[in-house]
């Protein structure tokens, strides 16, 4: 029998067609396009099947050879870019079989003997996602690691902390970018419990319920470096949870992201000041001569838009979808793709514009100095004293009203004049007022004191080494 | 003066930058590679203005002429695939600019004189929507056409309503598509509305506050077609309601395209069996001999998470950013483009599916006959005796009690056995009891009545004519 | 026949249920909670139905009355508070309908003859939904003239305008909310659109099929001051477009307010000063007392992910439902009332705050100095003396560099130095290096020139009068 | 000092405010109708707070006596309804804070020293959503144990197991229950990892920067039961991480809910006929007295749309917020309680359900008939014969186009039939071509053979018990 469903693919699907697919039915199913991506995981899975197939005696030693020589040349071809993607042949997998067959023949035709491309892709995928997940973790720690460089550097320097944008409490800015550190090592920490449940092997689950040949699941798992294997066929073929999973880690990692773009973004704001960026993460104006835009960080923070959707999309995609496999999966990949890559290019980006920023320390104390910054230590002080904090408050709140009326800070109010507020209030009470006072006071775990924050640091180098 | 900015870019923006953008950084603000599909708008967008700024003597006759000799030359370009796009040069605009001034020196460097690329952009993105626009409306009515066909040869065909997916009422076949008919008019107009909120002129604004040149935006307005220009500057660059607009009429349309796609996969499958589809709409399995999926259905289905996503990604994209144009907005394109392909696509190939799909007439009706579809019409007919409907409604349930323990249709009950449950039920109460007497009686507007049914037909004709 | 099955509901659906529903389940699917919220358009429905009923003669003169009656007492009832609302009798419909047969007996059975809850809810929702509309645009309009009033006292200050948070160019103050009116008017215009969709009526089409009884679906439409009657029954109840596009339309609104809270937050901060608001729209700290916080602003911005979060829901919720009328959607109601009352909330205290800022002129001003805002005209003088816009835009930045090098204004560098730079250059280039001078040169229709901006916010006057 | 900010909230922040806050600002920016709901949380940190306050000598013993004793009348009045919850008082932390320095004076005025509501109310929401994810893991478990009571009942019972909604290959029905088990498995993996990141302590972190009280942290982790503390003040006031992860794993729970519920609905269906529900499960029809609708199911399904627009809400409320915390952070408790309370009813009753179907083994069998089932058999039948499976699954595709002309089943052709088709095969052929054949077939880890299958309901039962 020379030909086969496969070369007939441009004719009919099979001798069951009566008439070859539409042109148009072509285009809009076929994935070779976007999943030929695939193709290392591919060649690798069909691989350890062959192998397993050969060692299980369901096909003989000479089959697997001619398989693997056939995939060498099949690799070659690809990685040299020789090799024909033919949209005819619809995705990856008949691409690449189809092709092991014209080079190889019947050795070729056994290889899909056990196994179906409902398998076959699920297996591909988790593979592939597996290893860009072993990209990604790395990434992460860099991110941190960017982050604590330029914490080390800052501990000392003061940084007015907001809440609702307002001036509250000085901060040490080394404290606030080590905030990012935390979001990122929960990130990288989820990251890590995605992997356990991508990493399992959905091949031998066959087409919807497992095959008739006697497989050694757990043998194939072990080559490609599963953890182990998918327990149910049905669920093995149907499942997408690791798609899902995955784009909600991406999610808030690239919310993350966002909040620090958003950040950088203000800051190199003339109104802010704060930091200045490398010309060579900037970008000017076709029509105005005087700008510098931290492009980067907008389009960091624009594409958290992007990852969220495909979120979203995924989530609608697999709302409501009966068993097994049904081909509205074939729209798992290019979002999946897409938010791999996004986060991949800006950890690595925001990653290197981090590390490259300067700081401009001055700007930042003198902003820390607006806005009563330590209100809170002079009524922590008055509770010292003997008040309760909810009196302290109010007492502060008079002496803040009568700093702004005169437009002086509260430092420079006379101690006379503190005192009218409160008779138990002594000459003490400016070195409570002074923002190093204050930041140095905050010296509880967590807190932003300096000695806090060494500690911190060095907690983060020892963990991401 | 030899060089200029544009020739720079791959050295630094201007000579305000001491140092070129970074490679990395250079990739990932690129959109050259997505955005030139904008080409022909942002050619006939240029076109527009530099005739205008001829016809107001900010540019001489001799420029203009030169711009329009150096854009057919990058027209004919273009279209032969000679043209030459640069990531150097990061966007369409850039390219285009560049290679006029290369083709036309001077002239071309004039081009640009009152705008920039803020609204510039706006500008092509909004043109181009407006013709994809014009291409979408005449496929939704393609889409409604194409089952006003279907529905044409189907008003007498029976099939079993469902509400909850149990058995309800008969209808008629052609009723059920015409409520989709319903669906994509409603969408018609929807983007027909769309369309007048897409069809103002951006370009005037420049970088954001307009310009000091003597521009008539008016004109150009008229020449490209724009119903007219908006009307504050600041908005113009920075508004992106069009596109997230758009999205969420596609995201519409698409939940109607996966609420016919579901249909279609359940009548395919073998419980229900009312459809089949042509072998050109269908695919085979690579594992199982006997299968001939209706993969289209499936495919559309799953793509309105991918149109659904992108409507996500756009608002969160746009989730307060501050005035005027940020970076972030360059992440509008990539799922506008997208969401036209998809809706584009999906519409023209589920039009061709569902006029070629057969009716398996029999199968429908003999679903019909599953579940007391004619439960309802006797209790109208009771009501019409004389009981308030809420008595008639209890009456019949203990009737299909009966019934269902019989294993018998409401209609196959003897007489005497239907008077048990109330004494004035008379022997034409087996008129009512069939599924095409229970289908004529729906006579009322909007109703399944075949004579309603018909009257809708035509109107849909006469509308889409 | 004493019982019915409304009363029934605590034991069994109906002489069909062998036993009652759990508790459980009467919970999980009980909507009277949320839904009697419709009570109003519920009666208002049922009214306009009984009406036609009577005048179609299907049911007695006396039996309208009996209805009439019994709804003016439940009316008063329900006002009053004393209406008893029963879990057990599962929504708002069957709550009134129970307690009219209760107080008017066979009337109140006869009143369900022709319809169905299927039709009645939809009818409810759309009734109600209008009507909300209707509340809203007259919200919409007073967020447009809050604006445009305080746009009237500030067409003279100068805001530094923005591109990528940079200082890119000087705008009035006025020019910059009106940009927000665009928006707002656009929304306005959107909620139009939609109402003209919401604005059908369902009613008549009973279950999915339409009815037996010869209802005239335009008379009872006409009483509800309905546009029209939905053509196709089925499409009729199981049609949820309007909440999906009415959410569309709030999720935009919502992206308008998020973007000027935000820019309400960061100008309220002390690194801007540019505004305050009155204290009544401030909150304190619990710890800080010197805390005056912009709550609302944030919480506005906040409330855009409830609003679009129920627009991701209802979207999920329609997605691949096949017809007709499904138990899901039932759960239209809670986002969509949400979103009603969030949308409506934030734009009446938006309205009101944004009418109380007080404007901090000098602030503003100040920061337009810094930032070299008035770059482009400098380049745009120079393209008046004859140079390519391109050449222009380069020889400006070299002024640039060097004025940022001397720590000086652009307009602070001597004439010679910026003849050094091109000898075209003349005294008169201070003229145009003034911040006023740049705002009066963009004299351009949607610029922000002063005369513009009159013209505008008369045009805006009119338009909202 | 008799007065406190506290008493003042009806009149003015503190001594700061010059007016108190507008009504409608009050009712906007409140979140008490809401919060109170985290009471007991509240007062547990409270408790714990003051007692480490008493333990560091930050307060006395007496105070800490006091303020117990407070809390314990608070909590009696709470859990009687006596408690009076004020709007005026914003929140549930200064509702109690209030009410106990009402009832001990100085004591309760001390309460709030070292701590702020920043740190406060995120220690609240994660108290509670650690205590509701020890509530959902059991729900989770019952889940599973439900379906796998089912399944044990039903491992001999042959399902048509289906790819694209078209018959594929037999399956046992406890198969296809236990594919739902991995899913509701993996769910509660993932809620077991979301834990880790919930129990985290941020109290004493102050209002943003830690305080300057010698706090001990980890007592009061220790305390509640948190597995440690946030290591970042800053951080740890403007995370909401939790919440998004928490609601991302309800999203993929919902969409496991959505998919189980979309297949009984279909089951129940008519054309399908596979299962029944108890009368408690259903809902009839006001109108169609035959009806008995699966309500439960399809709301569950519906339900997926609301916790799904919960996670997109909550993402899209995070995008972009600088750092620290700002109110827009209020906005996480609603869709969080509510997300929290659906996916709990939805187990609850899903698992209920579940276990109380009745299987309707010969309707599953019948249509298991249908659809060439064992088409795979017979190609796998021939690949042992020696033909290479590509032309195995040709050769049977020619075959099921004859069954299909001939209007029977393959096992209903006749040998000689077959053997036209290909020379090998022999009568033990239709030993493979039965339901029961191809089932034990599939004797491979994860497939459908009864004896594979036993095994995992096996592992189930010990992992579950």
């Amino acid at each position: 029998m020379s030909s086969n469903q496969l070369d007939k693919k441009s004719q009919a699907w099979s001798a069951l067609f009566s008439e070859p697919m539409s042109e148009l039915v072509k285009r809009y199913t076929a994935s070779v396009f976007f999943d030929k991506r695939l193709w290392k995981a591919d060649i690798a899975g069909s691989l350890a099947h062959a192998e397993m197939l050969s060692a299980q005696g369901i096909i003989q030693p000479k089959d697997l050879a001619d398989i693997q020589r056939g995939m060498a040349q099949i690799t070659a071809d690809i990685e040299s870019g020789a090799f024909e993607w033919k949209l005819d042949l619809e995705d990856v997998h008949l691409n690449i079989e189809a092709r092991l067959t014209q080079l190889v023949g019947d050795a070729g035709k056994r290889l899909h003997t056990g196994r179906s491309r409902n398998d076959q892709v699920a297996t591909d995928v988790r593979l592939w996602l597996r290893d860009e997940i072993d990209t990604l973790l790395p990434l992460l720690a860099d991110m941190q690691k960017a982050l604590v460089d330029v914490a080390d550097r800052n501990v000392d320097t003061i940084l007015p902390g907001f809440t609702h944008m307002q001036v509250a409490q000085p901060v040490s800015f080394a404290h606030h970018l080590l905030a990012y550190v935390e979001m990122f090592a929960r990130d990288a920490e989820r990251l890590q419990d995605v992997r356990k449940r991508v990493n399992r092997l959905p091949l031998g689950a066959a087409a919807l319920a497992g095959t008739s040949y006697p497989l050694d699941r757990e043998r194939v798992a072990k080559t490609l470096g599963f953890d182990g294997v998918c327990q149910n066929s049905l669920d093995a073929v149907s499942d997408r949870d690791f798609a899902m999973e995955f784009s909600a880690f991406a999610s808030i990692t690239m919310v993350h992201v966002s909040r620090l773009a958003e950040e950088i973004v203000l800051w190199m704001s003339q109104n802010f000041g704060f930091i200045d960026l490398a010309d060579r993460y900037c970008t000017g104006s076709s029509i105005m001569p005087q700008k510098r835009n931290p492009d980067v960080a907008e389009l960091a923070r624009g594409k958290s838009g992007r990852v969220v959707g495909h979120l979203m999309g995924l989530i609608t995609l697999m709302k409501g979808q009966p068993l097994t496999y049904n081909k509205d999966n074939q729209e798992d990949k290019e979002p999946l793709f897409d938010t791999v890559d996004t986060v991949r290019d800006t950890l690595r980006i925001m990653a290197e514009m981090v590390g490259g920023i300067t700081v401009k320390t001055e700007a930042m104390e003198r902003a820390a100095l607006k806005g009563y910054a330590t209100a809170t230590d002079l009524a922590d002080y008055l509770v010292k004293k003997g008040l309760p904090f909810r009196d302290a408050h109010e007492v502060v709140a008079h002496a803040v009203k009568q700093a702004i009326a005169s437009g002086v800070d509260l430092s420079e109010l006379p101690l006379a004049t503190l005192q009218g507020f409160h008779a138990s209030i002594t000459p003490d009470v400016f070195d409570v007022l002074t923002l190093r006072g204050s930041l140095n006071a905050r010296n509880v775990l967590g807190g932003t004191a300096p000695a806090q924050v060494r500690q911190q640091i060095a907690r983060h180098r020892q963990r991401l080494a």
